[in-house]
């Protein structure tokens, strides 16, 4: 094996992150622990703190190296926050441990591996390739109020607008390189109510049960067929989560019951025809209904920018990319607005898990692969 | 007005009984109180205290007079625990307050009243007419676990089985005399569970939502004619009182839901049955249920009992009762085991209620309407 310099070897880079302990929403040393890596590479690095308790403070960093002028602006994205770890792990959560093949650690592969990749390759990409930027929020897998939303203002504010954004987000599934995400369901949560009369239930006649119409509200939903799938999506899918109506009494019939509802949805509808919908349902049992909107549909239809990146991985691992937009909602939601956006990381069976363990070998891989990625996207000659 | 002897106006009887504070369960004083009352008329008073926090303890009383070797044994049964006199009331609630025609005070009508009418009531009602008992709990508010349970298992132990029970409760609607009971419905209440498989609502087909079949399984509930009534009884009925899941995170798919029923029923129904039909839909679904019976149906069939009492109201107010089955259970559904069992007393407008009253007219008219059906109990011919 050729020995690597320090700060291009994505192990030694991954394991200084996963000392920093950085549970959702995260601000500080993490930070500081990036910055320091990238620095020397020629980012300047803008760092700043959005939000209060408890869905704050988060921190965002935003290093851009810019590239001769007029050239292409290659960003890459993603968050230095993780889930909490959980109890039963064999090491420290917070202490990056190798054993044997794997290296272990809470945001091994959600997602700070990937994030110490891509600076291990940018130590090969030389400046004069392009512009590139890292958008690296601490509020991904919290309620993301206060992460990219604020990078994206941030970098309208300043004028720095990619062409194109890399998530690093791990969308592998069985080995390193099956598959990118080229997309996202929508995802709306819906509260729905609905108002009666308490009483005693002895005298049903002098109440108004609301529990009968909820449930007849609820079945009428949850038979609701959206839609079979359409060309690059699933089929939509309505979740009910919660039925609440909090009456410790038994013999009282009482005033109030509350559902709520998840609903992943696919190009076929948006965050607000699927609110009318259940609303108008709602309304037909006697309810109300209230929707939180978390992010409409997106999909980066398969072309240049998706070709480049089944080529870079392919070059790399002999595995074509299966292009998906399966899964849960991710930042890219948000980053959709800017330019085409594409998602590619490692294997993401122990994310949110206890153990969460990345293959060394695949830490080197992808460094590789993000290499390639960034210097075919900026080198490419069209991308629209 | 003539004179009344103290001992004998039902109205300084209740305000005595409405000074003791007795929120169900209840001791002490409120049966200091009316044994000082009986015992100076011939009975001898059997008090015993059962069950501990927080459903007792319990106070009992059991006071007997004995009549002529042979002769029949009428009960008059009640309650002195009232319920929590709650906010807003215009006077104290535990200081009896006479405001026009109006005596105020927490059990005024459900049932001081009612025991203070039955022992002004006894004051003329000689020794010899016959056997007469007060059966008295402190526990018919609440889980009744440790009163009118007990009571009966004394009167076994001691040989003092009654031949006809009078219940006390209010069963008076718009005025004194309108209506009695001859029987009420059963009630049950039963728990539904449904358990799943938790998730993550962007992979629905790695969970099994618990909460569609809950709604299937409630709707199918909801939907059940157990009967339309039948001879003595109005049709069964079932509410569904509670639901709950408990699942606080939006992206959830919770593991497990439940709900809870409440069935009150006729005499075409037993708790076993309808136990079993809720069993049965509850499997079909994928769910389980767990039952309480609070008691089953009854009725003292219209015959010389209730005809006795329906003259003696008669009499007395020149009004005709009407013979009911409605409303909540009572205490009669332990005493029918004894002997035959009707319920009469005072109008229910105010009872459970902030500012509950009883007309001071109908305290003396009701202790006449007693005393007419304890002698005419007593003295009957033939009450099979
Ligand atoms: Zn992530
Ligand atoms: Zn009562």
């Amino acid at each position: 094996m050729t020995a690597i310099p320090m700060r291009s070897d994505p192990v030694i880079l991954t394991e200084r992150l996963i000392d920093c302990p950085s549970v959702t929403p995260a601000t500080g040393s993490v930070f500081d622990t990036l910055a320091a890596m990238v620095e020397p590479l020629g980012f300047a690095v803008h760092r700043f703190i959005e939000g209060e308790a408890p869905d704050g403070p988060v921190e965002n960093l935003l290093a851009i190296r810019q590239g001769p002028a007029g050239s292409r602006h290659f960003a890459f994205a993603g968050h230095l926050d993780v889930v909490p770890p959980g109890q039963g792990w064999t090491s420290a959560p917070f202490s990056a441990e190798r054993r044997g093949e794997l290296l272990y650690g809470r945001g091994a592969v959600d997602m700070k591996g990937a994030i110490a990749a891509f600076v291990a390759a940018l130590a090969e990409i030389p400046q004069d390739a392009g512009t590139i930027s890292l958008v690296i929020t601490g509020d991904e897998e919290g309620p993301a109020r206060f992460g990219t939303v604020a990078l994206i203002e941030r970098m309208r504010a300043m004028g720095a607008l990619p062409d194109l954004c890399l998530v690093g987000e791990p969308t592998s599934v069985h080995r390193l390189g099956d598959m990118m995400k080229i997309g996202r369901r929508g995802s709306v949560n819906i509260w729905l109510t609905v108002d009666g009369a308490q009483g005693h239930v002895a005298y049903p006649h002098l109440a108004d049960n609301p529990i009968p119409r909820l449930v007849a509200m609820l079945g009428e939903l949850d038979a609701l067929v959206l839609d079979e799938g359409s060309d690059w999506f699933q089929a939509s899918n309505l979740e009910i989560t919660d039925i609440e109506v909090g009456n410790p009494a038994t013999n009282v019939i009482p005033a109030q019951a509350r559902a709520r509802l998840s609903i992943r949805f696919n190009d076929l509808h948006t965050g607000q025809s699927l609110t009318d919908t259940v609303s108008a349902i709602a309304a037909r049992h006697g309810g109300t209904a209230r929707a939180v909107i978390s992010g409409e549909s997106f999909i980066t239809l398969p072309g240049a920018f998706s070709t480049l990146i089944a080529q870079a991985v392919e070059a790399e691992t002999g595995v074509s990319p299966e292009l998906s937009t399966t899964g849960g909602t991710s930042d890219a939601r948000f980053l959709r607005a800017l330019c085409p956006v594409v998602e590619f990381g490692l294997c993401n069976a122990t994310m949110h898990k206890k153990d969460e363990a990345v293959a060394i070998d695949d830490l080197h891989t992808l460094a590789r692969i993000y290499r390639r990625i960034a210097l075919s996207a900026l080198s490419a000659p069209e991308l629209a």
